[in-house]
């Protein structure tokens, strides 16, 4: 079959590659009908140290069982299921608390042996646990918003559950990529009262305010804090969901959070020091969030998007096919496309 | 009348100072009947630049209401109440949010022309806010155990309530200074399985068991991490409770917090970077606490001592005089004393 290949920074490449098989009896096999290149993707795209074997790519696919193992319960061949974007056994006492990020038997797509989700088909471990069947079955209309609930959409409820945003709470999200807009759409979602939304694509905030944004804030750095505190009174929001990863992004946040506030981050750091001094303690600041255990969010999710209550997957602004996976990354990383959606 | 002045490192006098006065109608005066040395004043005791004019100590008192502003309310003079380490005027957003600390309207004992607690008599602002009434009045045997709720119990109590501490949950509490035996307890009062502290003296891990400790871990470092993870079946605990300040606490903390769990820490950060990236993200770990809204918690803190619930006073192992508090300040700098109660 085709799959996604990185061999370095800037260097994708789609090849043959074997065909995947049920290799453990909690395997299932499935043929992938949507997946997508991610925000994340793009910082090996940038930095990846050339390799001779390239390394399998894409974590976020939605697709059809096409063969089960022994010991897989509720998933049936013809299944249209969603991945989340990382494998758990769904029984070990992590996944129980809705942690499934740190399953004891958990698996990542495209290491470890693992299939990508940047392929014809995925061998998925632990299908059981990982897979969520889409009860009303395979949709045309509704592909691009189950398949937002692998990754980027519950990535932005994460944030906004874990910063404990409701109602009555104003929030700032820092970054109009795909995960702070999922972020925007969330926290209208859980109630806030006013939503902030820093960016300065105009494409990108546009579908922000769409989402729910109530302000967009196109200034960065000290000009940009200095707008959110006019917006609210001099205090900041009480909840600021950063999206984006880099250090100025985390700077910002801890400037522009009210005091007693939560920033919930989920933009994968890329920097190790965090400034967390004596000020922000003074101020009793929360700096929580991580990883997403989409796992715990997408049935709930999925209910919305069946009922037509929200449609995440107006993220994705590109559909292109499996062969110009490498001209989807160059586009995002380029900035010409917010979310590229791929249908192998 | 008499008050402490510290003057630079090490450098600690007992002097004539002006008689405080009501100069706000919200102001009260509080003949001190009992005070403290904090661990927090023992910074400035190691660091202070030596200055010209002294600055005026102390911000945990209890007292006698000897007069108060024509503005104040809820307070008569003869009553016994118990100063938090901040003053707060009991009206603003924050302070009824229960964020006391960040009060419109607050001021801090020996700052901004305000008395410090290490003297005969103090000026309180927004006395209505800031003084809580023990409904018991005077009562010798109970002055460690309220005295204690100016700031080291509270400040415990806030370090396990942002901590989550709850039933079921493991907690490990670093440091066995008056804060984390505080801590101790109020980890036990909110139910906590499983409490390890970390420390190493003797006397003070011994009132930590008394207080609720299950387990002492006096090894440092790597080996105390390595200890914790080996009562925990190498997990860690769901919630860490920072008791210290220094930045290796903060490190041992990351170490020993359970993926998904809260570092709670309560000790002042006498550093500016937090080691918070990439890993502690993918396990979601948070990062809360701070300086403690000890106004919050009082009324609830002061019912349980009267009850005779908690005994939060035993962290106190000496009584001096006011004279004596230069001496009392250098004995708990060299660790012979936990934490000095000073009778005026």
């Amino acid at each position: 079959m085709r799959a996604a290949l990185m061999y370095g920074a800037g260097d994708v490449r789609v090849e043959n590659v074997p065909d995947p098989q049920i290799v453990e009896p909690t395997d299932a096999v499935v043929k992938v009908v949507a997946a997508c290149i991610c925000g994340s993707d793009l910082w090996p795209y940038a930095s990846k140290v050339p390799t001779a074997e390239g390394a399998r790519m894409g974590h976020e696919f939605v697709g059809t069982v096409e063969e089960i193992g022994a010991d897989v319960t509720g998933i049936s061949v013809g299944d249209f299921v969603i991945a989340p974007f990382v494998a758990s056994d769904g029984t070990c006492d992590y996944c129980r608390e809705g942690l499934q990020t740190s399953c004891r038997h958990g698996a990542h797509w495209g290491s470890d042996g693992v299939d990508g989700g940047q392929g014809e088909r995925v061998r998925v471990p632990q299908a059981s646990g990982t897979l969520v069947v889409v009860p009303a079955g395979f949709d045309e209309q509704l592909v691009p918003s189950l398949l937002a609930l692998s990754d980027v959409m519950s990535t932005g409820y994460h944030a906004a559950t874990k910063g404990g945003v409701a109602p009555g709470k104003s929030v700032t999200v820092i970054g109009d990529g795909a995960v702070g807009l999922s972020a925007v759409l969330a926290a209208k979602m859980l109630g806030a009262e006013r939503i902030i939304l820093m960016g300065r694509h105009a494409e990108r905030t546009k579908l922000g305010r769409e989402f729910g944004a109530s302000d967009v804030v196109v200034e960065r750095g000290a000009d940009g804090v200095a707008r959110v505190k006019e917006l609210t009174a001099g205090d900041g929001t009480h909840v600021v969901l950063e999206a984006v990863g880099l250090k100025p992004a985390l700077e910002t946040a801890f400037q522009v959070v009210r005091p007693g506030g939560v920033i919930s981050r989920v933009g994968a750091p890329q920097f190790e020091d965090v400034p967390f001094g004596f000020g922000p303690f003074m101020q009793n600041i929360t700096l929580t969030g991580g990883v997403a255990p989409a796992r715990a969010y997408i049935e709930k999710l999925l209910a919305l998007v069946l009922d037509g209550v929200i449609q995440p997957g107006k993220v994705f602004d590109r559909v292109i096919g499996l062969e110009e996976v490498p001209a989807g990354y160059r586009d995002m990383a380029d900035r010409k496309v917010l979310k590229v959606l791929v249908r192998p």
